[in-house]
């Protein structure tokens, strides 16, 4: 294995959690030295088992990954959360009241808790996240938790940087948060329904079924008829059969592709944590099935994309500032439309 | 006025919804002619005021979306809505019980009501919307009203495409709301505190207050004792003196910048829209000033550096296909970083 000849990143690698801290500070502010450890760092990545958990605001989610943070420590795994804040520079770092609930992870050496503020930069949130998630990767956790506060953009690009992404609900939360659930729908591993204690979770687990049924006949015309009558039987054992993990109505389907399982629970009271703990466990095994490894590069491949995106805006800005400039001044005028402007100036830059 | 060719385009220009229609899902879709009428559509834009609608999911954002409409077409304006949705490609078109009522404006041929969806792309949110708010523009819609539905990094984008945003916030929305509210803060030249027959209401205002003085305390360390007194104050006039306009708390400030009025409103009765509509109409007139003028260039700057990255990733698709597998490939290997591999991509296309 390669040298690490920065010393904070050498630090990070023999487990020093001061260091880590430093490091990650060091990433969000764009250090330049910070990146020669991410580039030292990079070969020993790829071993932390990296779970997003995104959802409806209000529905629990800082809750539910206390919780999870438990059950991971419980089974002597080093576990890393990273909490994405959509706090701006400008109001400063996070002022969350959810954060406090973590806190009694404080104390225990093996956690390691940080957040990140998104940035207003052009694809800056997710690069951001990707860089500390190899961080912490680094640090050897064996467990990261992504934790998104919102339901947007930021959210989609989060999902598609980590391994399993649960996605959080919750009963009676209104029409627009329906919405919001649909357009996550497909980034979902596994679904949590919590506070299912509350009136409602028995519509909100059919509304989910239903959506999954619906993705079905649109991915798989002739999946569809199949799908609507396997989840009119809610709480019913899978019907595929043996490929299907003992998670309730989700898992490895018969096509080897996966279907995310819907997990109630009541965060607060610990409900449902252990099946939500086997409904990722049963992901995990999946992502080491053909179609899973298939995912995890197209993800790898998103990442250098992503990379090579910023590399190459970051060179036009370095040759051609004042070409862009005049392009921003001609396109005020209305003399050039930007898409035009754009061209042009890549055409120069690349020929 | 140079002359648009397209036939689509040529009649949006002249007014026509059908076209309009036909040329904002073929925008959706990336139609490369939807490209040429947008080029050819771009001298005739830059008229329309665009106002962006954000907040937190639930706040009753297109309730009072409508009654904006409402109050505008009170004025003779053409009004155009565009409805930026988080749902999938994977669910198809947008699913919003919300636009429902919008439903009553359907029938009035001087409003268009527009949904369009995130995409899973890169950056191809922002992208999308702003051409499709150039089309609306070039139909000459005297306003175009842009509402998102999530509070993440999109509803950010967005804000940096329109010229005036209002966020609309509600009382008793929890922690992770307020934490919201801190991160759209600084995008917000209107607050609306929508439902603010609610028990709360005060206390969002006294938040929204706090949050503001504590920007100025750090945007301007000496403006922070005055700030912070005269939110104090709250509900009395701005302590600023004539640069104020008639909105409370709010407007032009004495050293030439903006700081957001806070409206009560209860939309669905219509109190405050008319407050709402004078907080909008002040900062529509401060836009004219020279700190107004330099916020517009430098978002029209922000719009072309994204043409411009979205141009150079395209041109890298298509001059280093193989060497972009192959870097991915080496990546998974671990055999290179993803930093190192794209600066290797970069200096081989651009040298």
């Amino acid at each position: 294995m390669s040298e690490v000849a920065h010393p904070l990143g050498a630090r990070v690698l023999a487990g020093d959690v001061r260091a880590l801290a430093r490091l990650c500070r060091l990433v969000d502010d764009g250090v330049p030295s910070a990146r020669q450890a991410l580039v030292e760092l990079f070969p020993h990545t790829g071993k932390a088992w990296t779970i997003g958990i995104t959802g409806t605001p209000g529905a629990g989610k800082s809750t539910l990954t206390d919780k999870l943070i438990g059950g991971f420590r419980a089974r002597g795994l080093r576990v890393a959360v990273l909490a994405i804040d959509p706090t701006s520079p400008f109001t400063g770092g996070a002022i969350l009241g959810d954060r406090i609930r973590m806190q009694r992870h404080h104390a225990d050496a093996e956690v390691f808790i940080r957040s990140v503020a998104t940035r207003g930069a052009l694809g800056g949130l997710s690069r951001s996240a990707a860089d500390i998630i190899r961080l912490l990767d680094a640090w050897q956790a064996a467990v990261v938790l992504v934790e998104t506060v919102g339901v947007g953009q930021d959210e989609l690009e989060v999902t598609r940087t980590v391994d399993t992404t649960i996605v959080v609900t919750a009963p009676g939360m209104g029409d627009e948060v329906q919405a919001i659930k649909a357009g996550i729908l497909e980034c979902a591993d596994v679904f949590a329904v919590n506070k299912a204690d509350r009136e409602g979770a028995d519509a909100t687990m059919r509304d989910l079924e239903l959506m999954l049924a619906l993705g079905d006949a649109q991915r798989r015309p002739s999946a569809a008829a199949a799908g609507a009558d396997r989840h009119g039987h809610h709480g019913a054992q899978s019907a595929c059969g043996a490929a299907a993990p003992p998670v309730p109505a989700g898992g490895a389907e018969a096509d080897g592709s996966w279907r995310p399982p819907i997990v109630r629970c009541v965060a607060t009271r610990g409900e449902g944590v252990d099946e939500l703990l086997k409904g990722l466990d049963a992901h995990r095994a999946w992502l080491a099935t053909p179609p899973g490894e298939a995912r995890r590069r197209a993800r790898l491949a998103d990442a250098v994309r992503l990379e090579l995106r910023s590399a190459l805006l970051g060179r036009a800005e370095d040759r051609m500032h004042d070409a862009i400039e005049e392009a921003v001044s001609r396109v005020a005028r209305r003399e050039i439309d930007p898409y035009s402007a754009a061209d042009a100036l890549v055409a120069r830059l690349v020929g």
